[in-house]
């Protein structure tokens, strides 16, 4: 069965993002062609190959990139002119980003202080325009219920993966508080002003541990998997299925913002 | 097909109990039995005779009640004795009462203010207890991971349904707004109680208009549908659906929160 | 020196009430005359003369009361009738009723859960109704910026004393966190309504211990000073001085919601 | 009457700096000396004479300065060598730069996004630092209620001043809500990370216009007093006064955010 569409995901680590595009990918779930980024390419590469191994029938393509502008570019210009790729309309992008740092205020810099809202908060604003004009490209400009424009016209979600951070902030999490604040306004900012147009914006607040307890060859496979079972961490894949019920949300009801946590997580 | 489980719904109105209803019950979507609770029989009993004419397969009871404690213990009662629903496990319970009022506050009496609290809050409080008595009755009351408990081992969904009201309150609804922040209080320390027994808990934020669009005979239907299609007024079988999917999110991930609006909503 | 006018203190307990009375009464600080109401007649009849022997050049009255309109209003008829504070206006009103409960969500009943509310959010209702009654009463009903009114026509100030769990709400806090939520949100309906008439409403957030260490004859005195002296507790008379501080606010800058805890408590 | 301390405020323009920088430099308010740093010498220079004109008995000092961490760091070397200010201890310090940005989203550039991050939650944490190590330079680096440390030891006050946009962001304001929502969190994690050392950390949230409206030859004067007079807008000077009362709580009980609007605002 041919993709129906395609999946951008920034973040594509062996945890969170893996079990993502697992279930984006997987013909009996999300049945999206899924282009993969992440900063280091062998193990993108890596998680690429075990990912298809073990989702027979899926496309999954690796695109080493940071959250530079000039990287993002690259990536989705060879998104678009990739063979099995090309003729996809964008339905889903999401931006996953590993975002964190520990530091007392006193002995944070300037220079890494500011580095982390260019790199993390500035990747997301970088991502969410790429992925915006390709919605636009791929599904037309017209805003909803504009003349001649067909029903339910939603044109792609675009979710940013968030944490508790963006709410409150401790002690010694600056850096990693603004930065994740800094998103979550921008991703209202940009719900707001796209909502109109038929682009879903979606800013999730994971709260817990997330273990793709699916990958291949863990050794601790058996305590995540009873860990998943009891609600003390939450599975990549169910993260996963949240995002493609997300994506499956109409334009007469969607949500904004979604929290996510295992039962047994203190909040 | 047999359904698999029990829903009860209170506040079974013509637009988003209905539109709940619906989905819940339909053999394609939730295939539960749902047990509808409404003040007024009239209504109630009609609401339910079109659901089932429009709902082949499905089972939908009706049981007239109020908010007061003793009236939705006569409800639970008859459900738990009722011919069609009797061995069937408690699955999803779902608060939808209808709460509105707007009035100059120096205008409004200390009776019906109160009435309000009692009616509305304390309705939700007294649904909830029977709701989880129900739930441990039909489904253990080990905690999550205690010794000898199977995985994923959810006893079922306590859903509120509420308003941006709950968050942020304007002029002249003084009574209307202490009633959602109250019950949305009561959602968020009984979702801190309940969860690591198994028993998930949501408060949703609906903002927007509701319409049960597939209601029978409603003459607003075409212009509806255009306001549900165009994305200016959510659908209540979309709610319904978004209530399903809450419940099918198992012990490892589930969200406490879910605000709902139409794409073309002002927030 | 005569009182300047009038303050209000439901809730006068001898601790947070205490405190506030005494800087309100101070002619240093507040001189404003203080009616005193709280519930038991004889801790409120002793507590009135131990302010009145600390607090010299005070005038400070007693007037037994709990929060249902029928005694609210017999106090409040009774505070305008009195000779001492007759011809004063009414300047400051505050409800710092005590709210606490714990109680396990299956051992509440019904009956405790709403007297709750009734007593606690719909007593905040009644206290405020009267209150702003007589603002109206004693300053006019003129909108600010009506032609002919004066400049920096301020009314006068509402103050409801909070809690944090009016904005998260732990396990077993049910009706703690109802309560609280349902007067945090009645106060922002009221800012949103009374503001433009000139009525300062605000709700304070206390998170902390309070305690008025200049209290009389109190054992722990020397130990609760340096709980005060260390961050470690709010004093009372602090609290005092920051609600003598909103009513100084004039109506081109005044806070609607006020944080207040001590430097060391964890948040 | 020598200044009994420093106050150091950068964001000293005609409105909101100038009269927040009048009311802490008046021999009869705050009494402090302060050290004005703006970004452009020209206009800071003519507000400082401005300011002391006005203001009898005040020590003001002008430091040009923008928001990167050479330039702050020459200011604040500046500051501490000195004659009028050298040996007076840091007590308040104001972050109250100008961040005003409304773009549509794909008209924005990735530079100007990033660069508006960098300046402005990047200067809000560089000069932070800044003055935290001046705090604990003046005031020494015990914590709170350390052995032989003095009661009520807080060792300064450091303000944020923001706005709404830090909680609720608007279409076409990205970068905007992004640096205030950025700047928000830092503040938020410093204060818990500060606070128990006794260095006071605030936020505020402004929400409506604030003029200077006793500022020298302003052709509205008239206008804006009225305006202000009738709680349309803020006055400066009750900015002022708000930020040193912050700067007077002592150490059991202060305020982490503190909203700030005309009675008029609607909110």
């Amino acid at each position: 069965m041919a993709p129906k569409g395609l999946a951008i995901l920034i973040g594509a680590g062996p945890n969170t993002g893996a079990g993502i595009a697992r279930i984006l990918a997987s013909p009996s779930h999300g049945n999206l062609a899924v282009a993969l980024l992440a900063r280091r390419p062998e193990p993108l590469h890596q998680l690429t190959a075990s990912l298809r191994a073990s989702t027979p029938g899926s496309t999954i393509e690796a695109f080493p990139a940071d959250t530079t502008p000039a990287s993002l570019e690259r990536a989705f210009s060879a998104i678009a002119s990739h063979a099995a790729l090309a003729n996809l309309p964008l339905e889903l992008a999401i931006y996953s980003v590993k975002h964190s740092s520990k530091k007392p205020f006193l002995e944070e810099t300037h220079a890494d202080f500011t580095d982390s809202l260019t790199t993390y908060v500035g990747g997301a604003f970088a991502f969410a325009q790429l992925a915006v004009r390709r919605f636009l490209r791929d599904h037309g400009e017209q805003p909803l219920g504009a003349p001649g424009s067909p029903p339910n016209a939603k044109k792609g979600t675009l979710v940013f993966t968030g944490t508790l951070g963006a709410l409150r902030c401790s002690a010694q999490f600056a850096a990693y508080g603004a930065g994740r604040a800094g998103v979550r306004q921008l991703a209202q900012s940009l719900a707001r002003e796209l909502s109109p147009l038929g682009i879903h914006v979606v800013h999730t607040i994971a709260n817990g541990g997330i273990r793709d307890e699916m990958g291949e060859g863990r050794e601790d496979g058996e305590e995540e998997k009873k860990a998943v079972a009891e609600g003390k961490r939450m599975s990549a894949e169910s993260v996963g299925r949240a995002y493609l019920w997300l994506h499956e949300q109409g334009v007469d009801l969607w949500t904004h913002e979604l929290d996510l946590r295992p039962a047994q997580e203190k909040f």
